[in-house]
């Protein structure tokens, strides 16, 4: 098969891919909305989202209006040309067209699901009032449709741009463009989430004892907004990046391995459309069975997604590709990565789970004070590190030697790394939807409560929104995985950027430059680097939660206000409402402010590193923030995870159940554990992968530039 | 000057530091005790901390026992003989018996700290009541014993191993005996320490409302004696150890630099010795002026140490040393780390301080209760890793660039990273001493309430408790920095320790084994190692503070038994005594109980590690082990530190004062940082470092006998 032949193939699965999601989503609209005061709260959240998002957006397209310019002006090469004479300011162009390419495309993902989110909530929440079946296939169908948009555009753009340019440089630009955005979309929506949620449950449950949604709570519509931007619009964009990432990842390496040929980029793409299409197959046949619950329906779509990938690309090696051996062992490096992924997937599930020990034993310590839950969260949040990390070291390792023999280069082992995180995001299509349908029913649940359709539709979303957390645990410990290949897979991109910078200065007759064969730890600027990089996440994260610790402070002095200020609001009198937009806005302005700094941080600190130590440097600082951010995401998540479900499992009636001391305790550490697991757990992954891309693309500039 | 009159001169400043003990041992002796109470309950913490020690030296018999006979078998070679056929029975033994000499002294050296710390406590009770001078005299000088012993033995041991056997492997052996006895040490302490001090507050404090040092508390006698085990012998021997250690990096270096003329081993004991001579001026010096309070009496003597260090290490290149430039440089790469020494510890203030940012943020956050105090703090705590783990970065590199031209080889400029952390350490003795003051003072304080000397005596003793507070903050960022560059030194040492064992096995025309250059990040069994290697210190931290927790638990429930069935106890009967022993046992079993298992975890994964990847993933292990155990360390001990002090500061008055609401949030940070700062933050260190010195002594075993 020629690379021609295998994006069509890629294109046109995507284009089916938006057909299955246009189907969803007119299918999602026609779904019956009668309940007025339901349209009037579920308006209220589309309206603010939408706010946000505008907003969000004008600030980022400034951002990244700058970043276009300096691109255009000095990436890959000064646009005034460089000493190795060899240049053509066409590259630049390339380069800041894919980048500008890739952030429209991750922005108008985000602002899709967020328009079919905030429609499949109403429904999802009036279908309740007819059965549990019905209010799922709303709320699945309204998440897939993001999950088709999402990897459809992602596909097809990493397809065009590599064809249209013939150079993986600039898919690397196109990478970047989706990762910085979705570097801010999930930092700015994860602070502006987690701001909403720990303030409208300080000062709504724990002050007031109101229960959760309580329309008289002034920030509870910022919570429902927050669902939206944070984990719909932020989720999305976040897996767009890995997503877009692996596959530039791995489209570097099979260019370096096959300049001419395209050998390998072929094999890239072709796996890539048949992930996306069983993805299709997956969210198409999904629905909840007449026996088992949402948990359930929703495993096994993942499952026939996988079996399906894992079956029809066993096939390909023989039917579609000449060189067969080459094909299985690529075959193989991406099994491991689905393998893999499923394991982390299953320990994150040990972890998160309330019928396992680690959440019981949380809430039993609980019962001794909030410090014990906090300590022993802590705890078994490191705990949970060690299984994934060493399930990541050793399938890196694996895909590495099953690859290696492809040539006698490194760079077909760092190939087999790249085909892991590929295997592992085959079937992202299907995570998203699984993710994107959490919120959504979470949102109904809101609606249901807020529209006062009674006990029984409560139940029912009650069922479906924590299926929705349960799968959540699994999907996010999978999402970390794959950053997590990909991001090792993206060092190897860098080393076969400077390479090429190298070998074109060589050619050029440049002298002092070489090309590397690695980054010895035992060099002390590498060693360098490597703590510099470990520091970062650290760092990121911190101002991240402190930005959530001020806004959350920001809104509860005026959510005090509203309760103190408006009569008749605390004792619920008819026709009193709180003013929802102060809240909204409190949210947005203080999220978008608080975002920048810590995006600033990496990229600086990249640029920094990279102009004093140079590229040796530079690979120390992506091993150390990858290791590190992998540690610290991993941690983040799966405590997490722990203590929200820790909470709900004394909620359930054990340990004295609600308004008992331990669940006062458990309320502590869910409050501690959100912004960890919504906002800087997630966001730390975005930060390493934009860091890796901006280091490859800096390449010729390090290597020509740097102090040591 | 050779290395016979070097040798002599080491081990003349020990005796003399020897000298300096003892006197100070004699002075505290003397000073009056006439109160029988104060006798009495000094009896009892005396008794405690005598009868865990000694627990815990048998089980750890048993342990340094099973080593010591694995180490005769198979270190550094098999005892039988192994492929080279170019061995010798005697270095097994020397190696065997170098390890026995350092588990000897380094338990030797905690005992003589746990005495002399049992007996100042209760003196400077006493002159409390005379005033603030005499008392911070006593406390101070108690501290000075443990001191000196512990540098002075340190210095004297590895002086006489490396004299005796000529040979640097031995001295690992000397430094692995010091190590493996200071993580047990130090986590046991750490476990028991925690353990009696949050039960004690959490029944106390928390649910009762009793003092803190109330006699009623069943825990009581068990929180005074944790200060001694945890904080005067665990530290002493975590102190001890970081000393041997960096010089055993150096000497192995030194060695290998120079294998016949012993020159560059010659200036590291030269310089060592220089050391401990103005740590012993410092403390001879040191007492309280008429004005100005006990910090500055305590900082004062520190920077006439370090003045007088730097001023008297810098005649030694043109009055010692042939060498003079080579000298120069060593001095040099001294000077860095000593420099870098002082900015962590300012950092370390910074975030600790309660006349900082940091600290009055995380007591105004407490305000809204619990969950911002932790989620602050945390985010301070991250934060606060970054200056450091850039100054230990920029040091590392400084000191290498520094010594790198001494020879071609890359060995050389490990050594300068080596001779940057003699120079950090340099003025340990010091650091000691000012560090063991703090818990006798706190004792001391204790025992002033328990005694009822009077609330003058109770201001003198809690203003000598918050200096010691405050500058143990400093001390520990400054251990903590210098087991930073002494655990990077050692993954040299690891390197000339493989390359020695590779050269044997040429020699001796074995096939298949070469030389090392260094560890390629690239390398996937060397990131397979990064990977491991960066989650070890999560694990092991988290299995220590489970350890706290659980251990907690069986102790609040002692002391609510002994509440329920002591007549008159919480009604404080005269004559009713709580049964102190009971919460004494229970503390010591759960310790002993608990600290074994997080150490093997640590020893078998690196054998684990090794046997499989062999050499060159052991490099990237314990690379990732260095990076992750500093960032882990530094995070712990900051935020753990910080916590402290903002209970202190609310306590003090501040935010609504004691018994606010912020000050039980305070409560719980302060209870989540115990364990954070005592037990595994200061025990990370002493993981990493075991662990790097199991690597060097394991290293012809791993290149001869791992599978890939």
């Amino acid at each position: 098969m020629n690379i021609t032949v295998a994006v069509i193939m890629s294109v046109s699965v995507s284009l089916l891919a938006f057909l299955v999601a246009l189907y969803f989503f007119f299918w999602v609209k026609k779904q019956p909305s009668s309940n007025t005061e339901i349209a009037r709260v579920g308006g209220f959240i589309k309206k603010g989202a939408n706010t946000f998002l505008k907003k969000e957006y004008m600030l980022l397209a400034v951002f990244a209006g700058v970043a276009a310019v300096l691109i255009l002006l000095f990436l890959p090469h000064p646009i005034w040309g460089d000493a190795t004479d060899n240049w053509s300011w066409k590259s630049n162009v390339f380069m800041m067209v894919s980048y500008v390419f890739g952030t429209v495309l991750s922005a108008l993902a985000g602002k899709v699901g967020i328009t079919v989110a905030t429609i499949a909530n109403m429904k999802a929440a009036e279908a309740a009032t007819k059965g549990i079946r019905p209010s799922f296939l709303a709320g699945f169908r309204g998440g897939a449709v993001m999950g088709m948009a999402v990897v459809g555009t992602s596909l097809m753009g990493v397809s065009l741009v590599y064809y249209l340019t013939g150079d993986a440089s600039s898919v690397l630009g196109f990478s970047f463009g989706a990762s910085s955005l979705a570097l801010f979309a999930k930092a700015g929506g994860g602070i502006f989430t987690k701001t909403a949620d720990i303030s409208a449950d300080l000062v709504g449950k724990v002050e007031l004892g109101i229960p959760e949604d309580d329309p008289r709570n002034p920030a509870v519509i910022a919570d429902n907004v927050g669902d939206n931007v944070g984990d719909v619009a932020g989720m999305g964009a976040d897996l767009f990046d890995s997503h877009v990432a692996s596959i530039s990842a791995a489209l570097v390496m099979a260019f370096a391995l096959d300049k001419s040929g395209h050998k390998f980029a072929v094999m890239v793409f072709v796996y890539a459309a048949i992930g996306l299409f069983c993805s299709a197959v997956g969210v198409l046949l999904a629905r909840m069975g007449k026996k088992g619950g949402p948990t359930q329906a929703l495993n096994l779509s993942t499952y026939i997604t996988t079996a399906l990938f894992a079956g029809l690309t066993a096939l390909a090696p023989a039917l579609l590709f000449e060189n067969t051996g080459v094909a299985w062992r690529i075959w193989g490096a991406m099994m491991v990565g689905l393998f893999v992924g499923t394991i982390i997937g299953i320990v994150s599930d040990y972890f998160t789970n309330d019928t396992k020990k680690p959440v019981q034993y949380v809430a039993n310590a609980s019962k001794s004070g909030p410090a014990f839950t906090i300590l022993s969260g802590t705890s078994y949040g490191f705990l949970s590190v060690f299984p994934p990390m060493i399930g990541i070291a050793i399938s890196a390792l694996a895909a590495y030697k099953i690859c290696f023999p492809i040539t006698s280069e490194p760079v077909s082992g760092m190939f087999g790394i790249a085909m892991a995180a590929v295997g592992m995001l085959s079937i992202v299509g299907m995570i998203i939807s699984n993710d994107a349908y959490g919120p959504i029913v979470d949102n109904a649940r809101g609606l249901v409560e807020m529209g006062g359709l009674g006990k029984e539709a409560l139940d029912i979303t009650d069922s479906l929104d924590s299926a929705g957390n349960t799968v959540k645990a699994v999907t996010k410990g999978f999402a970390i995985g794959a950053a997590g290949l990909t991001i090792i897979a993206l060092l190897g991109a860098f080393m076969s950027e400077v390479n090429d910078a190298a070998q074109a200065a060589i050619d050029a007759g440049i002298q002092g430059i070489e090309k590397i064969t690695g980054f010895d730890i035992l060099n002390p600027v590498v060693f360098f680097g490597l703590l510099v990089g470990a520091a970062l996440p650290a760092v990121f994260s911190a101002m991240l939660m402190l930005g959530v610790d001020r806004n959350a402070q920001r809104m509860v002095a005026e959510i005090h206000r509203q309760f103190n200020t408006i009569i008749g609001l605390k004792e619920g009198k008819k026709g009193v409402v709180p003013e929802y937009e102060k809240c909204i806005d409190i949210a947005t302005v203080g999220a978008l402010k608080e975002l920048i700094p810590a995006g600033l941080v990496a990229i600086l600190s990249t640029l920094l590193v990279g102009f004093v130590g140079g590229v040796q440097a530079i690979g120390g600082f992506l091993a150390g923030n990858i290791v590190s951010g992998l540690l610290l995401a991993l941690f983040m998540s799966n405590a997490g995870g722990l203590w929200d479900n820790a909470k709900k499992y004394i909620e359930s009636g054990h340990n004295g159940g609600k308004g008992s001391d331990a669940h006062k305790a458990a309320v502590v550490g869910d409050t501690v554990g959100d912004p960890y697991k919504d906002t800087a757990g997630p966001s730390i992954n975005t930060q390493v992968t934009v860091v890796s891309l901006v280091a490859s693309m800096m390449a010729t500039l390090f290597l020509t530039y740097s102090i040591f």
